[in-house]
């Protein structure tokens, strides 16, 4: 297979595509997402054979099983597909909303109008349903989608392709709608990353290490999010037990993602009534404390001396950093120094500072009074999300349906010209 | 000068800057502006003075009379830099607006704020007054700006820095919020576009190559605009004579600009009506019509025959393209085809049909009867702008204010945590 060729055919029957998919009836998009629904029903046992040869595969080499369970195309997993393409099309469509228009002194009537991006292209690694929800979201806001899943899922992600396209077809849309790269060649990537004239959007999703080759290599704009170092700051002012519920469920409820807390800001006037009880209650829990010269001083042996390398580490695990800190301010340049702009929260009763911190504090969420694990679109009331956007163009937080699109403008005239 | 190091501290002492400038108050960044304007009138002298050397280095060095009136700043351009401060004071702060707050199921309220993007970087060729009228945007936003504007207009630029300096100083803004890099190595460009840490957009202006240079090295994002190549359909239902005015001012009234006409498409059904009064019109104003071969058969000595190279091209220059189609259908294609997302507009007086062209053609502005000059920031009513971006991620036509932001969560919560 000619890697080059192959990718400029696929680049060029998506930008085809999109135009097609630009102009859908919402009732066209919402049917053809339930007729996937009801295909992948149809269709499991199939599906599951399809993805039993991508797990052989990786057994015969070894790969780890986290790996595996990760490609695994279990009955929660599919559950899971057929329900999130059920949501999305519950969810309003985006396109075409026209959020406001305006009048000039000439009688020019001029507005905005939400469109479809166009083509968008994900690139993300072994996940298979990732091919299911990121088609699903795309093809709702209108736009034609390329997937590039990881070399390992490849007999999975063609298989889900397959269903899509059958839906596609029932429902009279351009199979180029959705693609799947039909080989797992590493050159298909780089190619992709320079057919800026037919994508408009590349989207990576997994490790660091991909979304940074990605974003460096790219002559397309890059949605990205390279990592999660979410902070709470335990304000003098707090409410104890509630600051003790924020911080616990922050760092405790799910660990590994990307919206947990890895390190708790504590002033200093509050720290001998907050942190031996909390300290306490995540010793119980399993978290391991790695604190400042004062927190090790007031907690003794609940916590261990921080390293330099854990002021700004995202653990993913049960551990946690923890600083005393002496004002407000330096809970401030802290955050900015280490944060990662994504999830920031305060507790506190004080309502000048419960201000000062959501106007201060750059992240794309900082909540008051509430745990940082809402960073979510479906927590914020979003719907369905395609990733949680820390860079601050075009989207900053979490990507729904809406963060798919742009908006051009439209002008009504009467015959006017420029002077 | 070690470029590296310089361009790393002016980086550094720019995001340092920025934080404070996000927070500024709309009085105080608007009094800095006003203060600059005056300030400039008061230093006019001083600064037709510094200008001047970078005058004669262009005449020493023989370039042109053109290059050297976009590099002149004459009584006029003064007036106008001054002129576009006091208009920016006078525009609404986009910052901190609220546009939607809602709230969820457990009674967390959620909304977006307006914020700043942080820190832009403006990289322009030869007129000096981009140097204030991108400071002066950028700072009414809330972000600090690096310019690195040409290398012939060196003493100018820095001369409007430092009357820039004095006003923020008198203001007791941080006079990193705007910084001119002192040095003309092109090896600055090339170090500004890795400084991925602290800048968060970059603005290219200027020539195509410029543009291209910048998109493709570029590690942080890019806002651009290539060209425009713009038309107006006239459909067969449009009234004659309106067409011929739209056509006429979007051809004739400023053609070296990017708004203005490139391609002029008419239906059959109209073209003996309207083309040759049109052609008249056009030659009387001294444009040159290259047209299909239909548009020669019927416009006889009024058009020579269009050659390939001339479908998309962006002229810049009285001439036009002129193509006779067979349908609203193949204006589309056409468009779709040469267009470059700019500006599109149709002259009709069928409602499905303006509904139809509104709806299915991709470009930053499409107009129902108007002229494509008026794709501008102060036309369409958003006041100033800093270009026009012709690609879709963040920003989709003019940018004014409101593009030079982005939207963070904030989230109020009485200890919400996540079940």
């Amino acid at each position: 297979m000619d890697v080059k060729k192959t990718i400029e055919e696929i680049s060029k029957r998506a930008k085809e595509a999109s135009r097609k998919v630009a102009n859908l009836s919402t009732a066209v998009k919402d049917q053809c997402l339930l007729r996937t629904a009801e295909i992948i029903e149809e269709k499991k046992d199939w599906l599951r054979e399809e993805n039993e040869k991508d797990l052989a595969a990786a057994r015969e080499k070894g790969l780890s099983s986290a790996f595996i369970d990760r490609l695994t195309l279990s009955d929660k997993v599919i559950s899971s597909m057929v329900q999130g393409l059920r949501e999305v099309a519950a969810l309003p469509d985006p396109v075409g909303e026209v959020p406001k228009m305006w009048l000039r002194p000439n009688g020019l009537q001029v507005g905005r109008v939400r469109v479809p991006l166009g083509v968008i292209c994900m690139i993300y690694e072994s996940r298979p349903n990732v091919t299911i929800d990121a088609a699903c979201l795309c093809l709702k806001a209108g736009n034609a989608v390329i997937l590039r899943g990881g070399s390992d899922a490849i007999h999975s992600n063609l298989a889900l392709a397959g269903i899509f396209h059958q839906a596609l077809s029932e429902s009279n849309i351009p199979e180029a709608a959705v693609q799947v790269v039909p080989t797992t060649d590493r050159e298909a990537v780089n190619e992709l990353l320079k057919r800026e004239e037919e994508i408009d959007l590349v989207i990576p999703r997994g490790g660091e290490g991909l979304i940074r080759f990605v974003a460096e290599t790219s002559r397309i704009p890059v949605l990205k999010h390279y990592k999660g170092v979410c902070h709470v700051y335990v304000d003098k002012y707090a409410d104890v037990e509630m600051a003790k519920a924020i911080c616990f469920n922050s760092k405790v409820q799910r660990p590994g993602v990307c919206n947990a807390m890895e390190g708790m800001l504590v002033h200093q006037e509050i720290a001998k009534d907050f942190l031996p009880a909390m300290a306490r209650q995540f010793k119980e829990a399993g978290v391991e404390l790695r604190g400042c010269k004062k927190t090790v001083s007031l907690l003794k042996d609940l916590a261990v001396a921080a390293g330099p390398e854990d002021w700004g580490q995202e653990f993913l695990d049960l551990i946690l950093a923890v600083r005393i800190v002496d004002s407000m301010e330096e809970a401030f340049d802290y955050i900015a120094r280490y944060g990662s702009n994504h999830t920031e929260a305060i507790v506190t009763k004080d309502y000048a500072r419960a201000r000062r911190f959501l106007k201060e504090v750059d992240a794309s969420l900082v909540l008051v009074n509430a745990s940082t694990r809402f960073n979510d679109g479906g927590q914020l009331g979003l719907g369905a999300e395609i990733g949680i956007s820390t860079t601050k163009l075009h989207a900053y937080g979490p990507m729904g349906l809406e963060e798919l699109t742009t908006t051009k403008f439209i002008a009504f005239g009467d015959g006017q010209v420029r002077e």
